[in-house]
């Protein structure tokens, strides 16, 4: 049976985490982001379908591709940070069931069933963009998750000829906590969010 | 700065960690419910708009309630869970921005846009519901998440005559690894998921 994680970790991974708007200088390995995928692959997903697809994006070239279409305020932050993470999401997921959920046709629940396509797409993407976010925070890293960009303009960008359309960004790398890192903002109580029924 | 987490936390967030169809005789604490959300109230959201609302079915009578709605096979394990959380959304969430986001008019990006509103809610409301799933497990404790179910029953049943809509539900308690426990199932590899650019 599990246990309760270290209070550290509870804060590292919750707490005391942050989106941060500023970098230290230190880079961040591509073997950090095997590590990191290697950890997020295992968030569950709906028949498994693992539909989402990440881009890294590091380098100065492909940083270049992405800034046009950044709003002006995510511009100069994601510019300067170690890595960008294109979070996005295979909308023919279900092309991959055979390998990803081979004890069960659950290709067929999909096929020709474009809302529950569109529907399992984006929900089960967006719940591995979280895993991503969780596990760099595991790895002692730092992210600033952005929806605030031009979708479109990525995706003919990154993404062309293929069925994989972005759903959010989000900067990797060290916080500097040091400039740029807003109060935190107030959180709704347990009683204005949940009850127990 | 962060450390890398413990190959024993890595285990118990990521790694080892499953979807369990079976539980322990064991309670969850409504106190248990609470550390929950005060974790998973401090993951990222667009403008913290922080769109999801939890209910916790606990009761006899709730699980009752909620049953109709359960797809056949996720019926079963779902009345044995010592708790099923009802993870929905709040599709009024900007209502609540000039006190979860003070320092600018954020309530005026949406109000009147309601494809923005539908998509952030969507995303937002589901990034909290993965927040939901690793605070559980950082908590010691195992869920068990499905879309299979009757969104407008439970919705009418739990949500009458509000904004609020579900989205998921995950079934949380201590996974009796001895019963309906299926193998992993094959996760993509890094360069089928994966790019560095």
């Amino acid at each position: 049976m599990s246990e309760l994680l270290s209070e550290a970790a509870l804060d590292q991974l919750f707490r005391t985490a942050r989106t941060f708007n500023a970098w230290l200088p230190k880079e961040v390995s591509d073997a950090q982001l095997h590590q990191l995928y290697e950890l997020a692959k295992f968030g569950p997903t709906s028949a498994n379908s693992s539909p989402t697809r990440l881009v890294f994006v590091k380098s100065k070239e492909a940083k270049d591709k992405l800034a046009p279409f950044l709003s002006e305020g995510n511009r100069a932050k994601t510019l300067a940070a170690p890595v960008t993470a294109i979070v996005a999401t295979d909308y023919a997921f279900y092309e991959k069931l055979p390998q990803l959920f081979p004890h069960a046709d659950a290709r067929s629940w999909f096929v020709g069933n474009q809302p529950l396509i569109d529907t399992t797409a984006f929900r089960n993407g967006t719940l591995q963009g979280a895993y991503v976010i969780m596990a760099a925070r595991a790895l002692g890293l730092d992210c600033g998750p952005m929806s605030g960009f031009d979708n479109a303009g990525v995706d003919a960008t990154f993404f062309a000829g293929s069925t994989v359309k972005s759903n959010f960004l989000v900067n990797i790398g060290y916080g500097d906590a040091s400039r740029d890192l807003f109060p935190r903002s107030p959180r709704l109580a347990f009683d204005e969010a949940c009850r127990i029924a």
